[in-house]
């Protein structure tokens, strides 16, 4: 795909496979949380005849279907798992060929591209249906350091380990600071967020060489904007994914970075044999390797409490908060305020958005 | 390409476009160094009719020639240069054509893939000849953190920049080592590398979420050997290759490091606004963010002095050595001894290469 070409569906249905209810549906999930009113239905047979709400709890009346032909007048069929590998599973190729058959935009946050596998490419040429790769990309050309406006402020969200809602908090910190009033933009770097944004780079799938730079050109696209929050990805010690971090931290230049961590979480996600540091080296490993193209601080923790209860979660809040000097939410169960004016705030100290500031 | 296949050309054509006697001819300079036996001439319009040694003060009786028919018998055509962006210059094109037309093999390491230029796969189709793009890769599954001999000694170059000889100092060291007996490795990650060894893994064209994986099996691929050198990339801080660098220093897991720098080179190459960090500084990153995954330690420095005269260099040599306590040495102006002891020094303080050294 062209990444800042804008993804303008509006009557989709998220395949996932018997998922829905796991966490493996998180593309899925955040678009039935971020863009509702251009869901459709879910296509899930393992769920099939109940709503969103019944399954999740959440969701409302978004039905859930068994087949592509029972949701009428759909315009695209959104792969909407993650699989680890980025592989389409065989079981979902049916409902694949069903959507292409009815002429309808097939939407893929895959490693595994659409358009190279024949038997796809035939048939959409075959029926004018559209094949779309979130994470292809021609990503071609180095960071060049220019063209920065200093004025704008800069804000990426990082972590102790990939998902753990490093999403979840740029998007829902970029909404609560529009409707205060401020020039605030979510830039997209996965496939999700490019989802939720209709725009954005895949950062993860751009050759290692071009990766700074194509996140130089995201920030540079969004730069009229004054608060730029940029969603983040996997975690700079990750065995499998710190480059895709360390890219982002020294293609993006923030000014200021929000580390986002799971309650209980001792160990990297789906390597259960590697422990991982504490919040304090995260905090100081991040501002050091940032720090070496570009000062930055981190101003406040995204806390990610869905794994405990209220009472838990609030003694957890105060013991980090005590413990690092930051503020500290769980932007779902608490609300974003408290990051919102940790943003406002270190805007402020910097000397950026001072002009936008006083309009409120 | 599948990188772990040998290249085994031996009558090769170097193309260098008139720029034989400059840094950016970096290919073609170091198979003259290491592959003499294989090079049978080096293509050149501005230095035709002189040998290497005449244009270069070194490299022997190998001819420059002004087109491929004055090389009779090459099997292939190798682009010599390394161009910034990667792209192939428009004047080289005519001698592609001319190799191709003869049927010799056409080797390159540019980001831009001749498989993909149509002009030449129409050409190659009709003559028979076979098209090498050694950035090329397949590279398509994560680190898997399994599999690993702990026996076995790792080193990896390091550097304060890019360009300053962490090839040349891993390719000499192997040599060195091996000349002593001991079974040591060179693991190429660069275009150049993979044409000296004629094996290796392209890091900096693997797409981002591969890169560790794509490193970690290149290791995994040498264990069977007790020393391996692996080629190190760009530097841990350069804004635009930086995560290139991460993906060798996670996805290798380093025991040891040589960290590479060139006397003189204050700003990052090609980006002259951004400032170098001191060498002690290096150290401390490279130690911390390795360490993250794998405990290693600087345990030597490779000093590059092209661009001093002896007496500099020594007094630079005594300087850098007093203030990091560790060894230094230019590999090609004092020889390699220096790092060779360090190496062996510390494989054995850490356990590893006992049986290996008993038996020198």
């Amino acid at each position: 795909m062209t990444t800042h070409r804008p993804l303008n569906l509006q009557r989709m249905v998220l395949l996932t496979g018997g998922m829905l209810d796991r966490p493996a549906a998180k593309t899925a999930l955040n678009m039935i949380r971020y863009r509702p009113g251009d869901v459709l239905a879910v296509l899930d047979s393992v769920h099939a005849g109940k709503t969103c709400q019944d399954v999740l709890g959440w969701g409302g009346p978004i039905p859930v279907v068994a087949s592509v032909n029972e949701a009428e007048g759909a315009d695209s069929l959104v792969i909407g798992i993650a699989p680890p590998g980025g592989k389409l599973p065989e079981t979902m190729r049916e409902a694949v060929r069903s959507a292409i058959q009815r002429r309808m935009t097939i939407v893929s946050g895959l490693h595994d591209f659409l358009a190279l596998d024949h038997e796809f490419t035939g048939m959409a040429e075959l029926h004018g249906a559209t094949l779309l790769d979130l994470r292809r990309n021609q990503e071609r050309d180095v960071l060049h350091g220019q063209g920065w406006d200093e004025s704008c402020l800069r804000v990426l969200t990082v972590g102790h380990d990939c998902s753990v809602g490093k999403m979840l908090v740029s998007v829902e910190l970029t909404r609560a600071l529009q409707r205060i009033g401020q020039d605030a933009a979510f830039l997209a770097t996965g496939q999700t967020g490019i989802l939720i944004a209709g725009d954005g780079c895949p950062v993860d799938a751009v050759v290692a060489d071009f990766l700074n730079g194509a996140v130089e050109r995201l920030v540079l696209r969004h730069q009229p904007h004054r608060i730029l929050m940029i969603e983040g990805q996997g975690s700079i010690v990750h065995p499998r994914y710190s480059p895709v971090t360390l890219g982002l931290l020294h293609g993006s230049r923030p000014d200021a970075m929000i580390l986002c961590y799971e309650v209980g979480r001792e160990t990297v996600y789906g390597m259960d044999e590697v422990r991982l540091p504490g919040l304090a080296r995260f905090i100081d490993l991040y501002e050091t390797m940032a720090g070496m193209v570009h000062p930055s601080k981190v101003i406040g923790v995204g806390m990610n409490s869905r794994r405990v209860d209220a009472d838990r979660a609030r003694l957890e809040r105060e013991k980090v908060r005590d413990a690092l000097c930051l503020p500290v939410c769980d932007v779902i169960r608490d609300g974003p305020d408290e990051l919102v004016q940790a943003v406002l705030g270190y805007g402020r100290a910097v000397g950026k958005l001072e002009g936008a500031i006083h309009q409120i």
